[in-house]
C-alpha cells in the first residue's frame, strides 16, 4: 500500500478474484471444457445410481471409498448425531417460526459447537485429523435434522424423532414427513443429494475455507458457507424453473414461448453456468434419476415437458446465436427431482446445503491443516488528508 | 481447469492470496511502512481522544462524520434496537449456558434476521442503501446487547435490559454489570472501541465480503465475519499478554525475564504485525486512553509495567537482531485498557468483535452494489480416472 507521498503505479485489482488461483485441492476437479465432475478422482457419472450420499460423504472426507467396516461406522456416527442437542432445538423452537428456509438453517448451525468440545474456544491446539473427521460426519447429519424439524416447526408442527436405523435421505424424508417414505423417493433424494455434493472452489466453498483459514473451527466455517448459499447470486431462487414450467404448461406452447421469452432478451431459467461451455454433467444424472422416479410414480408429465423445454431452447438459442455455448445447468434438473421427491420448493436451497455440507466440510477439511490465514490486499481510492471538524460546525 | 489429456504449465497459486489485490476500497488506509490507519481520510490519531464511538460507525458508513441532527437520528436508532428480539433472547437463554465467548456472539448474531423483513429471503431486489444503512446501525447495537446478556446468562445472572439514553460504550457495561459505570471507564471503553473499529481487509472482513459478494444479507455476511475472528489466528487468544505481565510481576523483572524468552527462541506477546513494520498506530492511543484511565483510578501499576516491557523488548530484540521492525502491535496495550475497564478476559475477543462491527458493516455495504460474486480459483492435484469397486471389494 502506498503512503500519500509516494505513488506507486495503481496495482492489478482482481475484480471477484476472477482468474486467480487460490489453492491447489484434492477433492473435485471441475472440466468446464469437456463437462466432466470428478470427486477424489472418480468421475460422477460412475457414482451417481451406484452409491449412496454416505459413501460420496466418505469419500470426499478420507479420499477413497469406504469399506463394509468403515462405512458401517460412518452410519452409527451419523445416525447418533441426528438427536440434536437439546439447546438446539430450543433454538430452533423459539426461531423457526419466525424465519425462513436458509436462515433457519443458518440459526441451528450456529449453535452446533454446543455439545461439542473440540469446538470449544479458544482453539489452541492444531485440530486432531481423527475427530475433525468425526466432527463432519456429526455436522453433516446434524444439518439434514435442522432442515427437517426446522420445517417442520415453521409450520406449527411437532418436530419427529429420528430413527436410528434410517439413512440420511430416508431419515430426512422420515423427520420433513413423520412416515416412512418410498424407496422410490428415497432413491431420487439419494441421487440428488450425490449430484450437488462438491463443486469445487464455489463463493460457498471458498467463504468457509476462508473461516477455517484462521484456525477457527468447523461450525464457524459452515455456518459462513449456508450464508454466502443464501444469496441468489449463488444458491439461486427457489421455484423459477418449476414456475417457468407452470407457465409454459404442454410441449405444444414450448416453442413459442421460449421464442418469445428470447426475443424480450429474457433469461431462460436452468441454463448457462460459470465454468461450463456444455451440458453440466450433473444435468444428466438428475435427468436420470427423474427418469426413473417417472417410471416409478407413472407421472411423466413435468418430465416430457422439461426435455422438450432444454432441446428448444437449445434449438432457439442456436437460431440467435450459432455457436452459443448456453447449456442446461444443475438448476434446470435439480428443481424437478426435488418436486417429484416431495419437497417443498421453500426449502429446495437448503436441501442443496444438505448435499453440499459433505463438500464443505471436505474442504474445511483440506483447509485445517494449512495455518494460513487467507487474506488478499486491497488499494485505497478514497480521500486523504481530512481535517477533524467539531460536530456543531459539519455540514 | 485441464482435462486429462492436455498437459497447460502449473499456473501460479497464491496460497492465502497473499500479494493479490481483491478491491479498491473507500474505507481504511493502512500504511504499515509509515504506521499510519486513516478512515475514510481522516488520522485514527485525529479521531481517537475526540470522537464517540457513534460519530466512528457513522464515518464508516456513510463516508462523513455527522452533524448534530444525522447523529442524533443514529443515536436513537441503535438505541431501539438494544432491545433483542424475543427469539434472540430466547436462544440466548437456551445457548448461553453451553457456551463461550465468541461461539455465542456467532449464535446470537445469526438469529438477527428474525424481526427484519429486509433480511428476509430471497432477496431478489438491490439492498436499498438507507435501509441497509439503518440496518447496519441496528445490528451494531444489537451485538453490544448480545455479548453483554451472553454473558450475564452464561454466567447464571439474568440480563440486564438497556437504557435508552445510554451511549453504546456506556449502555454495554451497565448490560454487563447492572450499574452505571463510571465516566472514566465509558470514555476508556470508547476510546478502545474507536481503536479497534476499522482496519482494511483483514481475513474477517474478508470472509463478510465474500458472503455479501452472493447477495446474502448482513446478518449472513457479519455471522460469517464472527466466525472468522473466532480462529486463533487471527482474533487472537485473550489474554496472554495479561498472563505475561502478571509473570513479568515487576519492572525490575522485565529485562532478565524478557532477555530470556528471547534465548529461548518464544514469541514477545503483543509484539509484531503482518502490515506493519513501526508501531502500531493504534498502539499509541489505546496507551493514552490507558493514561488517562490511570489518572483516574490513581493505579499506575500495569500501565508503568507494559511500558517497561514495551522498551526493553525493543532493546533486546535491537541487541539480537540489529534493524529489525517488530514493535507493539495493538493487541498489547488492547489487553491493558480492556483490563483497567474491567472486562472479563473471557469476552476480549467479543469486545473487540463490537467495535469491529463498524468496519465489517462498511465493508459489506461497500461490497453491495457488486453483484459479483468473489470466488477464486483452485487447481486439481489429486488423482485422475479411479476406477469404482463395490463395496465389499474395497481394501
Amino acid at each position: 500500500m502506498s503512503s500519500p507521498e509516494t505513488q506507486t503505479p495503481e496495482p492489478t485489482i482482481y475484480d471477484g478474484l476472477k482468474g486467480v488461483v487460490a489453492a491447489k485441492t484434492q477433492i473435485a476437479e471441475v472440466d468446464g471444457k469437456n463437462g466432466k465432475l470428478t470427486l477424489r478422482g472418480y468421475d460422477i457419472s460412475e457414482l451417481s445410481g451406484t452409491v449412496t450420499f454416505e459413501e460420496v460423504c466418505y469419500l470426499l472426507w478420507h479420499g477413497k471409498l469406504p469399506n463394509r467396516a468403515e462405512y458401517d461406522a460412518l452410519l452409527a456416527e451419523m445416525s447418533a448425531a441426528r438427536e440434536l442437542p437439546e439447546a438446539t432445538l430450543a433454538t430452533l423452537r423459539a426461531c423457526a417460526p419466525h424465519a425462513e428456509g436458509m436462515d433457519i438453517l443458518r440459526i441451528g448451525a450456529s449453535t452446533l459447537t454446543i455439545g461439542d468440545p473440540e469446538s470449544a474456544w479458544p482453539i489452541n491446539a492444531p485440530a486432531d485429523v481423527e475427530s475433525a473427521l468425526r466432527r463432519a460426519a456429526r455436522l453433516q447429519a446434524q444439518m439434514a435434522a435442522i432442515v427437517a424439524h426446522g420445517y417442520r416447526l415453521g409450520n406449527g408442527k411437532e418436530i419427529v424423532a429420528p430413527k436410528p436405523e434410517h439413512s440420511l435421505a430416508e431419515g430426512f424424508l422420515y423427520m420433513l414427513e413423520g412416515e416412512v417414505p418410498s424407496a422410490a423417493r428415497v432413491a431420487g433424494l439419494n441421487a440428488y443429494l450425490v449430484a450437488v455434493a462438491e463443486h469445487g472452489f464455489n463463493a460457498s466453498t471458498f467463504a468457509g475455507r476462508v473461516i477455517q483459514s484462521t484456525n477457527s473451527d468447523m461450525v464457524s466455517a459452515l455456518t459462513g458457507a449456508i450464508g454466502a448459499l443464501k444469496g441468489w447470486l449463488h444458491g439461486g431462487v427457489p421455484g423459477p424453473v418449476l414456475d417457468m414450467l407452470d407457465e409454459i404448461g404442454t410441449a405444444e406452447n414450448a416453442q413459442p414461448w421460449i421464442s418469445a421469452a428470447l426475443d424480450r432478451k429474457e433469461r431462460i431459467m436452468g441454463f448457462g453456468h460459470r465454468v461450463y461451455q456444455v451440458r453440466d454433467p450433473r444435468a444428466a444424472l438428475l435427468s436420470d434419476a427423474a427418469d426413473k422416479m417417472a417410471d416409478e410414480t407413472g407421472d411423466h408429465h413435468l418430465l416430457d415437458l422439461i426435455k422438450v423445454v432444454e432441446q428448444t431452447t437449445i434449438d432457439e438459442l442456436e437460431k440467435r446465436k450459432p455457436g452459443n455455448k448456453l447449456r442446461a445447468n444443475v438448476e434446470l434438473y435439480a428443481a424437478l427431482i426435488l418436486h417429484a421427491v416431495g419437497i417443498p420448493s421453500e426449502i429446495f436451497t437448503p436441501v442443496f446445503a444438505i448435499g453440499r455440507t459433505s463438500g464443505w466440510t471436505a474442504h474445511i477439511l483440506e483447509q485445517m491443516p494449512k495455518s494460513l490465514i487467507i487474506r488478499p490486499e486491497s488499494v485505497y481510492g478514497g480521500p486523504r488528508g481530512l481535517t477533524f471538524v467539531p460536530m456543531d460546525e459539519r455540514a
